[in-house]
């Protein structure tokens, strides 16, 4: 058994199959995986790596284990899941997914291939594990891997304590240690037993109190889409390819974005956080339908055209489109009087908080600071925005984002 | 100038007027009323107290002062009535306030008596202060009454991070110090400025998840209405009198409840946390309207008339009737798109915790242990509750409350 | 089993007999003891009391049962000692034991006859276990008692991390977590495992600075000798005997000081915060060695000499005479390359500490603020202090107790 | 005015010359400068980097100057230094500065020319502040440096907190708040004011603890000595030279060490944690003077006898002598009894400290695992080390190194 001291959870003992996993390179290498990815651009503290934050999610679900009286191969699988969920993110984790999806087909936790081979394929046979079981809890299939990727995980547990202590933003500060005892299993279920609708609203009061502060701040965003293009422009004129960055690690996605001619002027920005400004920031309501839920591509022609429109270059525009708001974790079994319902059946908070997120939505047009109100107004041009609300000179009126986060 | 080290915010420096009231008998007495009195019945580490609180809301009013760029005499009033904000509670604050206001007809807010005598007028007088003007400030009128007892007041910003420090519930961590920056005077309103959306909504989360895991936890409020019984059995029994009493400290109190005869069956049972139980726990849906607003007098014919039905002593039956929930914070003003709007015009957060508040609401009917099964199903008959979910046996069913925060 | 929620080790479970002797009477009486009796005069957040406290030993000593491996009734047996060890305090812990003991012969860890007798005689029989070994192990006899009253023991873990936490005072942050784990039994002896003696010693040095800054800190110290005073007055002047008074919480004594007359002037002096000055502070080389080994009555006597010196009534000079500096901790044994070696023997800090001890240690003479250089010149007649260093001229002059934590 | 939050100091305000140096390339490559290099490879979470604390020096430093009333433009300067205190730093911050000072003969506060141009050049001359002031007191000449480099800096009060807080090491938690209150300046030195003789042991003792349990733990040595090697052969191998390397960041350093041939499996071995363990593990006294006293040339001359004795490649053997403790801040001035003494003059525990210090000294040598006995053998015959206490086979005796810190 070895012991590892731990910011967070103060000392994790690790043994049997996450003992030996934590030795193997693919888990190592999330040590040089940041668990936030740009959002370090806003919160300087916020270093912390996907590699802490597999061992605190086997901690929790180490201790989940215990509490549901559950031992033998079946909790060793879990454990090895839990320090496995995230080997299949890419660099800067979340930041760049989904352009490598576009092109691998593969998300973060289709891990499938990764475990299937070389050292932890090794490791897992050791301890007659298959790989393939692993993989599936995962991703998120068959009734323990709720504990891994469901609605009442042990990774938002971790994710939003350890995220908390490290940008230092208070609001994550959930009560991990009651969710972790609280939590049951009912027809195949988990769920949070009696008494923890409170609890369970924690929870998600938790998230939805962080993301616009962290998650989604605005910096952070804006750096993350410059990380994205600068990527584009790299798997586009360079030897490396979206499967092989997959692999890469922060450092080397850092190095090589700085060192390729396509990508340079990304990769040098973002090192001396040069960063865009916001053309255009609008809401839900301001915005076309056929903008929110336009593909990839299309997204690309109105950044061209906007350029063209501008008459800047065509990487001085890019757009900012989030995906619609979901919320899964409302559907979070909890137990009442004896049965077992659904949080947005049972709370109004719950309920509110979806609408919130709604009203959080932002879409975004960023630009080089010079560049910014010639972009905002292309920008309305071409998609056509209202102008009230929308506009850079609004959203940049003095005083206006002299957020205590900002820090620009 | 003094510092003086404090759990909560490090280094508290006092100089000027607040540092020569803090040496008056009336603030020190402070060091003896716990701050969240029966509370500690739960929370067993909630031993702090209204001298340390009221050293942290002048710690922050201080600040908030440096920040809004207000200095000379009138920040030394906002100074003063900070340190003296609470000095006008009665043993285990709030908790038998209700009773002696309505024997003396003064509410904990009501310190003009208390400052216009004796050392604290003393050292207004030596500072150039009227008296009559940090009374002014402690009842909450005036602009600058506003940081001391207004919405935005730094009371709640001090008492729900030291409440979560001493519970160890996490729940109450809002960010102080940002809230404290972001203060900003607009048409003489103390409001948020830009930007402060979710700052604002942080602080009406955190008491709106203290509220029941702390503040109105079951046996809280149980331990409280014992307190309450104890407490005017004493008055009408023993020479003491509500304006004394009002003036005791709690370790006063807690003796001469212990050593008078008709209140020490009270005090021994708190002494020794030995509980009455529940016997009726209601939804507000679930209780007549009539129940909900009557008065004191009311509500002590209904004790006796269950007690009666039931077969107990008198003393043997409590009734908590809560008030009707209200959230004054959700008027707080907040700056967005440089106008000031209402919270709870711009949030639908705010919204729904002032449904959820309705939802939390219960009304409790409380009896010695033995006696729950009679006294509910006495309550039952003559309250005409609703006999689903009202019941003892229901709300006592092995599981239901084995709340974490419970230890019973 | 219950679970509670404590501000230091986040969830404390409770079970079998602990969980029983915890709704005792004797146990809940720790409630109203606070655990550094008078320096809450100093740090105003240090309000916890031997209840919680209590509680977090039990639970430390709980997981140290858990790594040795130890279970059954003998764990039992440990775990009731945990919960009952502070049982026999006085009011204000230790700052009144030795007058108490002086007179009943009892000591605080002499609970012999508290643990034979009523509610906790009934648990413990309930569980099979008899008084007298709870007894023997709380006294520190027997093997496993060195979990609960040795120089290894979990006690001071738990009270070194709580004080820090309460005070706001950074030094107590010992790794108790890794202390805990490391504990050994060899030879009937408990010991720190290998590679521990950094471990080992920053337990001492925690101690070491805690001392000075919290638990002897001058105004304590000051305001201890007031009470102490004050509960003599008491014993000798009302129907309260030490047997009595040794039952007795902090309430009730806090009351008894002030509603008696003899004892109403310091009862009243300590509720205000109105404490007596130093009139000698001096260092062991200028102090006689009589005076240091003095007994009570000698040092009574040499109180009456000086007051009648000085002027001043007998009650406006106290002697305080700190015991000589003794490190039981620096015998604690570490294992060292397979073989257990005393830590004083393996470590050049821990023997500077012994010396710094000594260094430390400080004579005081106290009286009222007006009297101070009177009853500072008497003394230095009768006691034959060296003038230089000792007089209250020098240490009172200005800026020289300007001390953080001064709080004067 | 910019705020930012870090995880330590929670709000940092930056305005003036310190903003405006904030966002220069220079400074902003610290982001990508570990504080504590490979230490994380013992402690996961210590991801902390040189610029989040820069920024708290700044703080501190800030802080400080208030307290000490200077403003103005020498007040600036300082501020302009604690922001630039730490550009100096090659990669991995102290891991590989000594190789390349022995190349280019600059240390890392040698900071004249990377703030005599470019962006940060710019920055001061904006503010009217000549480089050559702000290098000087970066070097540490100058009465004001003492702030910033000297034996009561602020530079140690922030790494000592903020090392503690990443890497859940309990031990660096010293009063910073404190200490910077308590800074004066007598006759031009730097002191702490009176009554904080224990408030500069605690710096010392911090220290102390830390050094042994985080600084200088055996796996942070090993790896900090495979890194020294692995850069050597990149530069002896590759067109990278010295002077391009300091100025080079972790990421480039580590992708460098990867993707050069002779530097590579050194590289793989710091990314996988698969490291060299220890074949010699000895104290002072059993380590011959010269090989102490050694240069880099005979240093590497005993390696090459070593391996070719043991049989093993020239990179299979690593020596690691580290300097002669010393203690700088025993020096540290404290006013006692009004006037200014040097701490080892009046601190027995200081005094201990220096020995204890000598006393925790250790010679490594390293190898790869399958070579530990081989290289032990052979550096024992080759050094002729005494062969008890030194020797591999008793260093990694069962048991001995299951340090809770370990990790291996």
């Amino acid at each position: 058994m070895t012991t590892i001291k731990d910011s967070v959870h103060d000392h994790i003992e690790v043994a049997g199959v996450a003992a030996d996993l934590v030795d193997t390179p693919p888990v190592q290498r999330l040590r040089r995986i940041k668990q936030l990815g740009t959002v370090a651009l806003v919160y300087p503290s916020a270093n912390h790596t996907r590699f802490e934050h597999s061992l605190g999610v086997f901690h929790l679900a180490d201790r989940a284990l215990g509490h549901l009286d559950i031992a033998g191969k079946r909790a060793e699988r879990v454990r090895a899941a839990a320090i496995l969920h995230d080997v299949g993110h890419s660099p800067f984790s979340h930041n760049v997914e989904d352009l490598l999806t576009r092109r691998t087909g593969k998300a973060h936790d289709d891990v499938d291939e990764l475990v299937a081979d070389g050292a932890v394929a090794g490791v897992l046979d050791d301890h007659g594990i298959a790989p393939s079981n692993v993989a599936r809890l995962v991703r998120g299939d068959g009734e323990l891997a709720q504990l891994i990727a469901g609605e009442l995980d042990v990774d938002r547990m971790d994710y939003l304590v350890r995220d908390a202590h490290h940008t230092g933003v208070p609001y994550g500060t959930i009560d991990h240690g009651r969710l972790v005892r609280e939590l049951t299993f009912i027809d195949g279920e988990l769920v949070l037993d009696e008494g923890n609708v409170q609890t369970a609203e924690s929870l998600l009061l938790a998230r939805a109190l962080m993301n616009p502060t962290v998650y989604s701040h605005h910096v952070a965003r804006i750096s993350k889409s410059m990380l994205r293009r600068g990527t584009e422009r790299l798997l586009e004129s360079s030897e490396i390819d979206a499967r092989r960055l997959r692999r890469m690690d922060d450092h080397e996605l850092s190095v090589a974005l700085r060192t390729h001619d396509q990508s340079s002027e990304f990769g040098r920005r973002l090192a001396e956080r040069s960063l865009y400004k916001r053309a255009v920031w609008a809401e839900m309501g301001d915005v076309d339908d056929d903008l929110i839920d336009a593909d990839h591509d299309t997204v690309r022609d109105f950044e061209g055209e906007i350029a063209a429109d501008a008459g800047v270059a065509e990487d001085g525009v890019i757009l900012d489109v989030p995906g619609k708001p979901s919320m899964r974790e409302s559907t979070t079994g909890v137990v009442v009087n004896g049965e077992v319902r659904r949080l947005d059946e049972q709370s109004t908070l719950v309920n509110a908080l979806q609408v919130a997120q709604r009203e959080q939505w932002r879409f975004g047009v960023y630009a080089p600071a010079g560049h910014v109100e010639a972009v905002g107004k292309a920008a309305e041009r071409v998609l056509g925005l209202e102008t009230e609300g929308a506009l850079i000179s609004e959203v940049n009126s003095p005083g206006r984002y002299a957020s205590l986060a900002d820090f620009e």
